[in-house]
């Protein structure tokens, strides 16, 4: 399928400063006269945003696996059809914090589902639309997300809850679909400043997408 | 996979009269001794009724047709392993009102999702889990549920209210679902009293699995 907006995701672990360099790009982009649609999953729709609300909060051990991966592809499904293509049709970019590859790092590689099954079932949700630039931030999550947690009022702390051990498999999993995934994905580092990172993010989306 | 205790689901439109008869057969294995747990969908474990709740209530158009498959499965994958799937394993017989046949009536049959892609999901979500006997109730629907409307003091009437078209599809698509699966499902009349379908029904159950 061709459309003639732009889909571009970003992906990463928690903490990773994913939805500050999302802001920064979306400024960027709207500077130079683009129309841009800033989104996130799981969400980005009425109906998804209520069923993040069942994702993101409550206890670590809330879900079975396989019901937390079709939570988010329900969420996915509603977002997509809602929010993400009809922007996409009226020739908008869409930038959105997270998407399929998050599904498949969170409850794949940390929930143990395999990626066979959360690819067909991505294909079953979405209809295998995938977008077609995903930065893939990667740096010392569990500091950053640590630090947050003071300042972070609301209780959506659910994953981040979800202790070391996950989270270190999280940064491993995200590589390794940016190596599975080279012709979409791009593995930006995110040490450094904001600024630093910011810049090689842009870079590549000057690169890929302008 | 063999289970020392007994599967058994009941199917069919809104206001059919599934309640009443599970609530009948549920106190009859009862009173023969047997261990009975009595369950439904979507719900019947404590994150699947928080997903009920995102079905049944708010406007009939509120989800996408596929976010709405997804969440039945699920709701029916939490419902599984945490209910069914254990009581099974204890010996113990399970009667759910309602399981996938409902999906593929509601969500294929009447919201225009193809059977195949149906099967396809209830694959990924629940290993291909199904019951040993699907009782199909199959009567006038629609009167039963209107008049059950002025008594229902629950919002929980989001299916029913989706229109007449609708109900007069799914009853024809739970008698094709019937045809389709004639080993599982025996489809039943809920013409007559109360009393005439439960005994129908009961002639079957002692049949089949007594």
């Amino acid at each position: 399928m061709t459309n003639p907006g732009k889909f571009i995701t970003f992906e990463g672990g928690e903490g990773v400063g994913k939805s500050t360099q999302v802001n920064i790009i979306v400024k960027k982009l709207t500077d130079l006269g683009i129309d841009v649609v800033q989104t996130r999953e799981p969400g980005g729709a009425p109906g998804a945003e209520e069923i993040r609300a069942l994702l993101v909060t409550g206890g670590t051990d809330k879900w079975q696996p396989m019901t937390e991966a079709l939570l988010h592809n329900a969420a996915r499904a509603e977002h997509l059809d809602v929010t993400v293509k009809p922007a996409l049709a009226a020739g908008k970019w869409v930038i959105s914090d997270r998407y399929t590859d998050s599904t498949i790092a969170y409850q794949g590689y940390g929930q143990g589902i395999s990626t066979e099954t959360l690819l067909d079932l991505h294909r079953l949700s979405t209809g295998d639309f995938w977008p077609e630039l995903t930065i893939i931030l990667d740096g010392h999550e569990l500091h950053r997300a640590k630090s947050r947690e003071i300042e972070n009022a609301s209780n959506e702390d659910r994953y981040e809850r979800m202790g070391e051990d996950f989270h270190q498999k999280l940064r491993q999993s995200f590589r390794d679909i940016a190596k599975k995934n080279e012709k979409r994905c791009v593995l930006v580092s995110a040490d450094g400043t904001i600024d630093d990172v910011a810049e090689r993010v842009w870079k590549i989306i000057e690169d890929r997408c302008l």
